[in-house]
C-alpha cells in the first residue's frame, strides 16, 4: 500500500504555492506561481531518484528506472495547473500519487520490469488559454505546436511567450514517446461516486464537449435617450443565447449538459447599452449523437436570436473532442486492483475532460477516480478526505505494478 | 452670434486630450487625462480674463466678473468627463459653448450687469464611479461629501483618493453659491431633433432614473461533470433577469426604457458554472408613475428569478432622481431666443440625466439641445455638424444676455 499521509502531506505542501483566496488554489497555467510548483515536483522527483525529460510544450516526464530499461515505460499523468478558483486536488491529486506509487516501490524494495514515467501535462485547464488539454493534445497530434504557441489569455499574452518566460521549455520533441500505457488518477469532479457510496470508479468513457465562443456586434448607445426600438443591444443577445443553451441541453436529458462559463459585455458601463458581447459555451455528452445535435442547435437558434435583435454574430469553436472509451483491458486491470485491496467500486463516465482523452488516441489508457465531496469541482471548496485520496492511490499503485511488471 | 470656427477649434483640441480608439474619447473622470483637459480648459478661461473657484468635489468655476459683482451670478454649466468609449460632444460641447459665450461678449465689448460663471461639473457620466452627476448631486444637497469621496471605481480605487491624487480638489465649500440662473446646453443624445428636422430642443422636462445594482450568489461548479439538476448558474440567473428588464420596460411603452448595461459573472471561466454575477440595471421615464411600476416589478421578479434556481440576490439602488421639471421663466427665455434667432425648434424631454437635473433643485435652470447623428451617443462614433453645435450655442449666448442683463 502507498503511504497515505505522505501523499496528503505533499498535497498540502503543494497547495501552499498559488494560493486562492478561499482555501482553494489559483495556481493557473504559465504563471509564476504554475512555475514554483514545477520547480517542488522536479525537486521531489528527483530526490526520489527519478530524471527529467522535458519537452517544447513544457510536458515534463519524471522517469523512474525500470529493470529492463528499454521496454517501453507505463506512464502516469495529470496535471498541475490549477482553474483561478481551483481546488487542491483537481490534477494535483493525480501527478502527486504518481510521485507516491515511485516512492512507495522504492520503500518497498520492489523492481519493476518497465521504467515508470510520472508526466505533469502543461495547460490541463484551459481556463487561461483555451482550449483545455493544450500541451496533451499537442502530444497525442491532435493540435498543432504552432497552434498551442500562439494561443492568448485574456491580456493578449500568448502561450508561448509565457512557458519561455517562466523558463520551463525543453528541447524534446513532442510526441512519439515509446508508451506502453497510461493512468490518470482524478477526483471524480462529480457526485456519483460518493452518493452511490464507493471508493473507487473504474472510469471507461468520457465525455465529449465542444467549446464555442459567441461574438455578438451591436451598437453601443445611451441607455436613457436611446427610444428601445432603436436597441441593437448585445447584452440582450447574449442573455437570450445564455437561456438557449440551457434549454437545449435540459432537452438532451439525460447524459448532455451545457452552460456559459465566461461572459463579457462592452463597454461595460452602466448608461451604456452593450454594442458588444463575448461568451464561451460549454456542450457536453458522452453519446456523440447528442454532442453534435447540441451544437447544431445552437447553431441555429443563435443567429435567429441574432436577427431578431439586428446583431451581428461569429461563432468560433475553441475546444472539441469526441466522447472516449478507454482500453478495455487496463479497465479490467483497475477493477481488479480495487477488488484484490477491497475497495468499493464502480463503472463511471468522466464528466470532465482530461489529458488521458487526447492520450487514449496513442497509448492505451484509463483512468481512476475518487469522489469529492459534495460533486464539488472548479471551486475553492473542492475537497476529498485523506482515506479517499489513499485508496484511489493504492488502486494505481496495483495496477501500475501489474502492468509495469513486478 | 458667436465664432462657430473658434468654438468647433475648441471642441477638436479638447478632443486630442484623452483620446479613445475609434475617434472618441476616453477621458474618464479622475484620470490623468481629465486633470489634463481640467488644465487646459482653465487656461482657456484666464486667458478670456475670467478666474477660477475650485470646490472640494472638484468642480471648477470660471467667473467672468459683471458690471455689479454683487448680483447673483448667472451660470452655464456641464461636464468635461467622458464614457470609456465616448464621444467628442456629450458634456464638452456645454462647457465649451459657455467659454465661447464669454468669449463672444467680450470680443463685443458688451458688459452684463450679472456676473456669468461657466462651470465644469466634476463625474457627470458616473461610469468609472456611480452615481452619475455625482458632484452636482453633492452640490444640490441631495449627496453627501462622504459618500462621493467613499464611491469606488471597478479597481477599488476611491472618488476622493482619485480627486486628491490628480491635485483637483479645491478648498471651497461644495454647494450655496449664489445662483440667478443655470443653463446647461447639451447634445440631445436621442434621435428626436434630427428626425424631426429642428435645429433646438427647448428642454421642459428630463427623465427621472433609477439604478440598481443586483447580485447573484450561486455555486462555482464544473460545467462537465455537475449534473443539470444539481447546478445553481449565477450567470443564467442574470440572463434571465436582463430579459426580465427588457420586457419590463416594453411593457410600460411608450416613455420608458430599461437595460442592463454592466454584466460580470466570476470566476468568468469556460468551464465553471458562474457561481457570482454582479450587474447593473438602468430604469427611466418622465413619469413618475413609470418609474415606481418599473423599479417595483423588477424588485418582484427578480427574487422570484432567483429563487427558482436556488441563488442569493441583493440589490442595491447606486443612482436615483426623479423626473424633472425645468423653470417655465428659462424655458420661455430660450424659445425667445431661438424664435428670435429663426433656428427652428421644438419642445424635448432629456431622456439623458444632468447636472441640470440637480442644480435645479436649488437654482431656476434649463436646458438648450442640439440634435445628434443617428441619436447615437456614448459611442465614439457620437458626431454632430459645426452648424448644429454654433446654433445651439447662439441661442445659449442669447438667452444669456438677457437673464445677465446688458
Ligand atoms: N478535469 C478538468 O477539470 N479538466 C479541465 C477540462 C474540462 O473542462 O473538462
Ligand atoms: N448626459 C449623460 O449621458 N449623462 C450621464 C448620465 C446618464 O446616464 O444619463
Amino acid at each position: 500500500r502507498i503511504d497515505g499521509n505522505r501523499l496528503w502531506d505533499s498535497l498540502m505542501r503543494m497547495a501552499r504555492i498559488g494560493p486562492g483566496v478561499a482555501g482553494g488554489n489559483n495556481r493557473q497555467t504559465l504563471t509564476d506561481a504554475d512555475a514554483e510548483g514545477r520547480a517542488l515536483f522536479r525537486q521531489w522527483c528527483e530526490d526520489a531518484g527519478m530524471t527529467m525529460g522535458l519537452d517544447r510544450m513544457g510536458n515534463m516526464f519524471m522517469r523512474h528506472e525500470g529493470a529492463e530499461p528499454d521496454l517501453d515505460p507505463v506512464y502516469i499523468g495529470s496535471h498541475l495547473d490549477t482553474q483561478p478558483t481551483g481546488g487542491k486536488f483537481d490534477g494535483v491529486l493525480g501527478v502527486l500519487s504518481g510521485l507516491e506509487v515511485v516512492r512507495a516501490i522504492r520503500d518497498m524494495g520492489i523492481r519493476t520490469r518497465r521504467p515508470i514515467v510520472v508526466v505533469n501535462w502543461t495547460n490541463e485547464e484551459g481556463a487561461r488559454f483555451a482550449p483545455a488539454m493544450l500541451a496533451s493534445g499537442v502530444y497525442a497530434g491532435v493540435l498543432t505546436e504552432d497552434y498551442a504557441n500562439s494561443r492568448e489569455d485574456a491580456e493578449g499574452k500568448r502561450f508561448g511567450d509565457e512557458l519561455d518566460r517562466i523558463g520551463w521549455r525543453g528541447s524534446e520533441d513532442v510526441g512519439g514517446r515509446p508508451m506502453h500505457a497510461m493512468f490518470e488518477y482524478h477526483i471524480e469532479q462529480g457526485p456519483i461516486l460518493e452518493a452511490e457510496g464507493r471508493q473507487i470508479g473504474v472510469v471507461t468513457h468520457g465525455q465529449g464537449l465542444w467549446w464555442l465562443q459567441v461574438t455578438l456586434t451591436g451598437k453601443d448607445a445611451h441607455t436613457g435617450s436611446t427610444p428601445m426600438n432603436m436597441r441593437v443591444n448585445a447584452g440582450l443577445g447574449m442573455a437570450r443565447i445564455i437561456e438557449a443553451v440551457h434549454q437545449i441541453a435540459m432537452d438532451h436529458q439525460p447524459d448532455a449538459v451545457g452552460a456559459v462559463g465566461q461572459a463579457n459585455v462592452w463597454p461595460n458601463s452602466r448608461n451604456v447599452i452593450p454594442g458588444k458581447a463575448v461568451f464561451t459555451i460549454d456542450f457536453r455528452s458522452p453519446d456523440l449523437g447528442k454532442l453534435t445535435s447540441m451544437r447544431a442547435r445552437l447553431e441555429a437558434e443563435a443567429p435567429q436570436i441574432a436577427a431578431e435583435l439586428g446583431l451581428g454574430i461569429e461563432i468560433e469553436p475553441v475546444g472539441h473532442f469526441d466522447p472516449v472509451t478507454f482500453d478495455p483491458g487496463l479497465v479490467k486491470v483497475v477493477r481488479g486492483a480495487a477488488e484484490r485491496l477491497g475497495y468499493s467500486h464502480m463503472n463511471i463516465v468522466s464528466g470532465a475532460g482530461h489529458d488521458a482523452c487526447w492520450i487514449n488516441r496513442v497509448a492505451p489508457t484509463v483512468m481512476i477516480m475518487c469522489p469529492c465531496v459534495g460533486g464539488l469541482s472548479h471551486n475553492e471548496a473542492e475537497e476529498i478526505s485523506p482515506e479517499w485520496a489513499a485508496a484511489g492511490a493504492d488502486v494505481l499503485l496495483h495496477s501500475v505494478l501489474e502492468v509495469a511488471e513486478v
